[in-house]
């Protein structure tokens, strides 16, 4: 296989496998900044293709480069499920390409919204450590090609909202304590009222499905770096104390009510034969939390990011090889779903 | 264990265990003879425990004679989960006592409606060798004791219904091909249009449950015994062909997803931890025409008898040794499906 055959395989990116902080309630971590080149023009309706080479030159090793032009739809589409570009970048953009190092835990969108957006992820809680690495990226561009930045705005973007530090960070947490205890409602309003967003598991405009959450900074100007990290990190470890709370108060309360939706779930999981991405997403959320409790001691954690990524229609129909109906989607899907977990 | 703790054990009557013809839509036939004792007053009020005596002197060997007075409540309802006495005998009877030979495939109630109702069981459709089971009980008592007869109307019954031959053959049929295609509705008034009466499991009174029927003759006046149990195995035969016709039909035309809903039923009976009679009763007997249809080798086929007896309320109090809430009761059927199924 090709480097560019394995990215677009059936791989978890290191950052799905790896051991991280807190991983019973935060998935991943995640950064990324936005910068654009000094003296070109970056509304993106003037974008050129030319940058992309531009900023291949500094990454020769260990990246791939991959231009969205020559990458069908459903490869792009995998690449946005396994959250390496965003759906802008698939969609939108004239001159986009990316470039991606062979962990898969950094990824340099090109002509995105912005002229670059560096990403940097993690398992776990573990900000700080994709903040470092992002920035490490940063100065390697900034040392050979002179970046948009103004001494008292900061960083030039071309969307008002990320101008200044350029950074997202942002938490992929899973949250059905919270849920099934209706108190994630009071819990989202909390965080947006400091200054914090809520979003569904594939970021902006997204749904929030099998209970994940992705929660990010709003405000990118004002702060440091390190400020909005810490500040988001604090707002994570208040959320993770109130799940754990909200995880052993249902457990006390419903018992064995609780233990039987958690096998019940587990056994559609390891049954079904059709299945639509909604019933997988609650049954996954459910055998996520059975496993964070305690009760299916023999399923790796890391089954269950498998088992949320390997469902999404564009890895469904990479599986089956063709573009599929509704019916079929729902067939592979079970079939996929039943090999990760082991058929008996 | 005495032979009466076997009996009140968590064991299969040998006609639930056996093999036998058409069996993947016939579990069982029986039939019963309806018989007083000449010279003894037989409506129901008048009846006496002297009875018992008369007629356990014949059986002395081979047969376990329990009497309900002796039994707690539990006891009795064991034995009419296992069909081998009738509600009736268990809650309303005076004088009421029973005989059970080894195999559990006959057994004779004392004091019933009648002074005596002698009732033989097999596998499968076999209503020819269960009547001559219960012809040569019945021979083996007139031998000993004059019984009422008149040679114009038969044998004589405390309810007219019964006047004649006193003989009830009856058939335990599953029927889950005619009630998924909704054909049953007709099936039911086409059978009943010739005679026979259409019932629950446990008979008279008794809701169908897991897609299971009780078909018996209506009459038994004017016609020989071999007469009856002929035209009603000749219903059953066509019974058995409309419902094979029904599967079929279902595999064909609903194929994977009729594959999903007997997968999902799997399951659900494998790992719930909490589930109600009448849940359970719809997943076994989806699990039991998956077993038919060939989904589920590993599976033998008796256990789907095992499932659908041993998850009857009286069974479950048994195993729990105590009487218990509805949620207690629920726990412990999951539980015990569970076991029966085996665990992972």
């Amino acid at each position: 296989m090709t480097e560019k055959q394995v990215i677009l395989s059936q791989r978890l990116s290191s950052w799905l496998i790896e051991d991280g902080d807190d991983r019973d309630v935060v998935i991943s971590s995640r950064v990324r900044l936005a910068r654009n080149i000094e003296g070109q023009p970056f509304p993106v309706y003037a974008q050129n293709a030319e940058i992309i080479e531009l900023v291949a030159q500094v990454f020769s090793n260990g990246f791939l480069q991959m231009k969205m032009q020559d990458l069908t739809g459903l490869e792009r589409a995998l690449l946005v499920e396994k959250h390496l570009i965003s759906p802008y970048l698939m969609s939108k953009s004239l001159h986009g390409a990316v470039l991606i190092n062979e962990a898969e835990d950094v990824s340099i969108m090109i002509n995105e919204e912005d002229h670059l957006r560096i990403q940097a992820m993690a398992a776990g809680l573990n900000l700080f450590k994709v903040l470092e690495g992002a920035l490490e990226i940063d100065r390697k561009i900034e040392r050979e090609i002179p970046l948009a930045f103004d001494q008292q705005l900061g960083y030039l973007t071309s969307c008002m909202t990320n101008i200044g530090t350029g950074l997202r960070a942002s938490v992929m947490v899973h949250l059905p304590g919270l849920v099934k205890t209706k108190r994630i409602r009071k819990m989202i309003e909390a965080i947006r009222s400091v200054g914090f967003v809520v979003r569904g598991m594939y970021g902006e405009g997204s749904q929030p499905a099998s209970d994940i959450f992705q929660i990010s900074n709003q405000l990118t100007l004002g702060k440091t770096e390190e400020e909005i990290v810490e500040d988001l990190t604090q707002v994570i470890e208040q959320l993770i104390m109130q799940e754990r709370v909200a995880r052993t108060s249902l457990k006390q309360k419903f018992h064995i009510l609780l233990e039987d939706r958690l096998y019940r779930a587990y056994g559609l999981l390891k049954n079904s034969r059709v299945i639509s991405a909604s019933e997988s997403a609650d049954a996954i959320s459910d055998l996520r939390l059975g496993i964070e409790l305690g009760y299916f001691e023999h399923i790796p954690r890391e089954k269950m990011n498998e088992l949320v990524l390997f469902s999404q229609p564009a890895f469904l129909r990479m599986v089956a090889e063709k573009d599929m109906t509704e019916l079929e989607e729902k067939v592979i899907r079970a079939s996929v779903i039943r090999t990760i977990l082991g058929e008996e």
